[in-house]
């Protein structure tokens, strides 16, 4: 706590919190459920490859990227450096997972012959992915690096949670078109509008990503839920010398 | 301006509200292109009906609902009344609208003998509908009606911008979702992945819908283009009162 005093909790707030992480643990036990029951599972050869696409999108750019949204609501109690890692560290796991089902995807496609980046799908995947690399490398500078003035952090901080909070929105508009695109592929409209098993599953699917991203943005947005003021400004404050020597500047 | 002082201009909002403007008009035109240039124009008859309803939901659920949201940043040196209505009247415009390019589709797919309400896009539709309609009424009996406290209405405020914002973002999601649906019927993933230029286009059009969203939810949250605390309260203690005597609660 480093001598802070403790920040309350709003009552309602772990409930939320409880509810969000239930919808994300469903989202992704439901991708898993749906390439097991309708896909053939997942490997990294043959045409199960592709599966590891949507599996890991689910866990990194949807479940994971909202959690490390929460990192500063959740543990309002904890030490700031401490948050701030740990927010730092859940985007890293989000953007490698992601990677990973970025490789499988175009390695399937050139195993397959497919053509790469046609559809609105891929184009919005990439400009989610170059759009979340761009906004870690900057907030790593301002946040976590030596160099960015006090003044600057306060400036900049706004703009890294708005475009924070649209890169998870695009990131959770980007898996339901994917979705949409890998239903109408196999079913066509034709077995799709017979409400098949697995349209239904997958539409299921596609509410319960829609909600998770609504629940995450709320518990994210709401004011009277944000880190109150002075811990929040202490935390944005800590640069690499209080990093290593454990030590903050006061607030302003 | 009821005697109240002029409220100044952040310097960055009009290039903001234009450039979001120019994004919404674009979107609109480009849906009339598509539907004109690849889909035969549109009509209330024969196959032209189903192309009623993107037309209708582009200029209504997004175009029209999106300036809605923006009424209180744009117009901050006008009377509140006038603000509150024209917030209120966009809203009413942008449902009936939308409503017709429901009723278009059902219509379509009643004459077709297509089924209804089986694909994502459907469910993520009508949830955008009951969700819209109940915001507008909830909004209606709080903020335009009298009866509800100055306190009521303040507590509710946080929660009617929250709301607002996620409608408007998950019925941009909806269009994506019907856009890509409306291409993946006509042209299958063989098509498709050959980079014709329906697709070429629609894609394009689908990142115009994903930039006003983001233009649109910019202006609305950056905070220091919050409506002045003072004058947003003013706005929010108006009750039916003062819609008919011109008169207003002081501020708290």
């Amino acid at each position: 706590m480093e001598g802070r005093a403790t920040v309350s909790t709003p009552a309602a707030l772990p409930y939320y919190v409880a509810f969000s992480q239930l919808l994300g643990l469903t989202l992704v036990a439901m991708t898993g459920a749906w390439l097991g029951l309708y896909r053939g599972g997942i490997a990294w050869e043959s045409d199960l490859q592709f599966n590891v696409h949507p599996l890991c999108m689910a866990i990194g750019l949807i479940f994971l990227q909202g959690d490390a949204l929460l990192v500063y609501r959740v543990f309002r109690n904890e030490a700031k450096r401490t948050t701030k890692v740990l927010h730092g560290m859940l985007h890293v796991s989000a953007l490698t997972i992601a990677l990973v089902g970025l490789v499988a995807v175009f390695d399937y496609h050139r195993k397959k012959g497919y053509a790469d980046l046609y559809s609105l799908h891929s184009w919005c995947g990439i400009l989610v992915f170059v759009l979340y690399f761009v906004q870690w490398l900057v907030g790593f500078s301002f946040f976590l690096f030596p160099g960015a003035s006090f003044s600057l952090r306060s400036r900049y901080r706004a703009s890294h949670i708005f475009f924070g909070a649209t890169i998870f929105i695009l990131s959770v508009g980007t898996a339901l078109l994917g979705l949409k695109e890998a239903l109408l592929f196999k079913l066509g409209r034709a077995k799709y509008s017979l409400f098949e098993p697995e349209g239904v599953l997958a539409n299921v699917l596609g509410l319960l990503l829609a909600c998770f991203g609504g629940v995450v943005l709320y518990i994210l947005t709401r004011p009277d839920w944000k880190r109150p003021s002075q811990a929040e400004e202490q935390a944005l404050s800590m640069d690499f010398k209080t990093l290593t020597e454990g030590d903050s500047p006061g607030s302003q």
